[in-house]
């Protein structure tokens, strides 16, 4: 070792610490939790805060990724880890109602629709001491963002003084939503096991909370990964009417676009353009709703996705929308990581039964929508102008993979015609 | 239950399942970490596959918090869990070579300096069949930014052909880094014994990674939390050149303002800023450097931060700047998670030893920087005029707290008069 003492501390014994938890084992019973029940009383809260070991009733902590940054906190001594949330004037802006959907088996098991107003919803366990969380937030804010600056500018977009300010400021509404999987729905939906899903979950990720193992009995999962967040234009209490027209846009994170404009792919252009949209459609009376799911590089990370940038620009022929979905898998050993059969979750949160005009060219997110019962009633694809030169690799090749596109897709010859920049370029 | 047939699923039975290891039950001897050696050859590589658990000299898995979709795509039937990744052409554009940094005891403990070019450091290793992962990826692209277009239009910057194009695109080299923690390391900078720093993590994350108990022998631990990226605008060989200027911003991420140009905050402003600043220092003959962290809402997630914006426009007397810091503690119990201690691992990296323009006003990362041994010549804050009106309460809240600005903190009583906006406005 180079650097003695820092390396070979003096290590306190493990031996007094539980590595997990039994059911049998449990002194006290935690509050149940019925998925789908009507009430939120016969639901019961979800509790994974890690204060009252005895009444929590998941596996996992809150915050997804954040638990490991909070848990680092508290290691280093600058938070209490028997701090309890005062929640005094952070309930939502606006409250979405219980949904038929909300009770529906199976319709809703990727978050917890009762996550965003549990000063109401759970009042009686809070007064007992419960130490509950909120999973969802629900904010107001205003939202300056050039190119819709650009779109008033242009006159494709009127200053009405309500949704968008003189200033060209946007008014909108913001729902955070945690991660909180039921797991016998996630293995429903991905037709496994449960006990199977709980193994490989375990298994596959290092070894990761072996509660998913030794307890049977808890059925529900906060995961360690990001959240999602929706913007609504217009009224919130709409998404659920099918008779107001409603334009979305389910968007996935590509931060290396979305933030800072890499023009070898088209997210930033098809966002900026959905939130365009979604405005347009609450200046005519309907409102709009663009979901933020945080999957970058198809949920395989950005470090996979550089990887395959390099590969697809290297190939013998160079990049070409041909060898386009291949060059991932032959890196990441999956074309796509991101279960778009999880993502309709969020829609059926707000009770949305129709989708007017739905700004997303991808089969798997049209397929998940309808599958999951919300009807579609048109699809569009990204305006040609504002795909960027590089990223007519991508579009291409998605388009000849079957993706929606208003547009013909291209020949197996003239795919291989499609050629990005190289990486010397 | 409502719903009898997916909420009680025939349950394989767990007891076959290994829950944890131990270091005296392994029978091979994975290849060993010495973390600071000269030589990637003496350090040894961090193998995190699953595939091989024989191999395994780390907790954890690869891709941060990714690793969750990998383990439910593996369970969902559609990847291999014993794929091995193919790794041809996927090599970093521009090498970094290995810096004194790199070995200096306690330098970098955040990330791994050997994880960009497994194929080169470990080609003997990855010849005897060890299933390695780079956790740096390191290519190349062209940036489109709405606020670099005005800049060029506006005069601020010139079209030069090469750092920016005639059509306003700027040539960027972009790498992605996973998170690898030396837990010897971290403990030291935290000033924590080891031990203690590997219970409070599994404990307060609600049991994630018996290992971090029970195998002291494995220093390494991939956390399941994001990633980072820097943007290098002009060579980064210069970046370890104390004689070419470097102009510099460490950014945290803000999806809000980030992505959707909320207005309560300055993130984006001060990001396309700090852009702008690195792109001219490159045309000066000098180098930029913008690193994005992956900690939203000062690394406690975007549900606490919409309910801390709740609660902030909600108190009595509104939104106030005397009031800002506060609002955070209350719901969070911390004002802030974010480990700017760990932040400079990221400069260290890449050799920097002087930072000539610092584009930040914050204190704490100010303080890591130059505490970690890097000369930071002149600090600069954001110019006011890029300040949304309803972002004041923060930038006057951080200026009172001490935070660096070119101009003077606001008195007490004038700080209570810097107000935002309603929630009803």
């Amino acid at each position: 070792m180079l650097d003695k003492d820092i390396s070979e501390p003096s290590y306190t014994r493990a031996d007094h610490i539980r590595l997990t938890s039994h059911a049998l084992d449990m002194p006290v019973k935690a509050p149940e939790l019925r998925w789908f029940a009507r009430s939120p009383t016969q639901r019961g809260p979800v509790i994974g805060t890690i204060s009252d070991k005895q009444q929590r009733n998941c596996i996992g902590s809150h915050s997804g990724s954040y638990a490991v940054y909070r848990a680092l906190s508290i290691a280093s001594g600058r938070f209490q880890s028997n701090h309890r949330p005062n929640l005094h004037n952070t309930q939502p802006t606006h409250l979405v109602p219980p949904q038929d959907s909300w009770f529906a088996a199976g319709k809703i098991i990727s978050l917890d629709p009762w996550g965003a107003n549990i000063v109401d919803a759970f009042a009686d366990y809070l007064e007992r001491g419960c130490n509950i969380q909120p999973s969802i937030a629900i904010t107001q804010a205003y939202l300056k963002l050039p190119e819709i600056h650009q779109a008033i500018r242009e006159a494709r977009l009127p200053v009405d003084g309500h949704f968008v300010k003189a200033n060209g400021d946007v008014k909108v509404t913001k729902i955070a939503i945690d991660p909180v999987w039921y797991l016998p729905g996630l293995a429903q939906r991905f037709n496994v096991e449960e006990g199977e899903l709980r193994k490989v979950l375990f298994r596959e990720t290092g070894g990761m909370f072996p509660e998913l193992v030794t307890r049977p009995d808890l059925k529900v999962l906060l995961p360690p990964i990001g959240s999602t967040t929706a913007y609504v234009f217009g009224s919130p209490a709409d998404l659920c009417r099918s008779d107001v027209e409603l334009t979305c846009r389910v968007h996935d994170e590509c931060n290396g676009s979305d933030v800072f404009g890499s023009d070898i792919c088209t997210c930033r252009p098809y966002l900026t353009h959905g939130i365009e949209a979604s405005i347009k459609t609450a200046q005519n009376g309907g409102v709009g709703l663009v979901v933020y799911y945080r999957k970058e590089g198809r949920a395989l990370g950005e470090v996979t996705k550089f990887l395959v940038y390099n590969a697809r620009k290297r190939q013998v022929g160079g990049d070409s929308a041909a060898t386009y979905f291949e060059r991932t898998e032959c890196v990441a050993g999956v074309q796509d990581a991101r279960f778009q059969e999880l993502m309709p979750d969020v829609l059926h949160y707000f009770g949305i039964k129709t989708i007017h005009n739905l700004h997303s060219m991808s089969n798997m997110k049209y397929n998940a929508i309808t599958g999951s019962g919300i009807e579609v009633k048109n699809r569009l694809s990204i305006p040609e102008h504002l795909i960027p030169d590089d990223a007519l690799v991508e579009i291409e090749a998605k388009k000849a993979a079957g993706y929606f596109s208003a547009d013909q897709a291209k020949s197996e010859d003239k795919l291989a015609l499609v050629k990005g920049r190289n990486l010397d370029e």
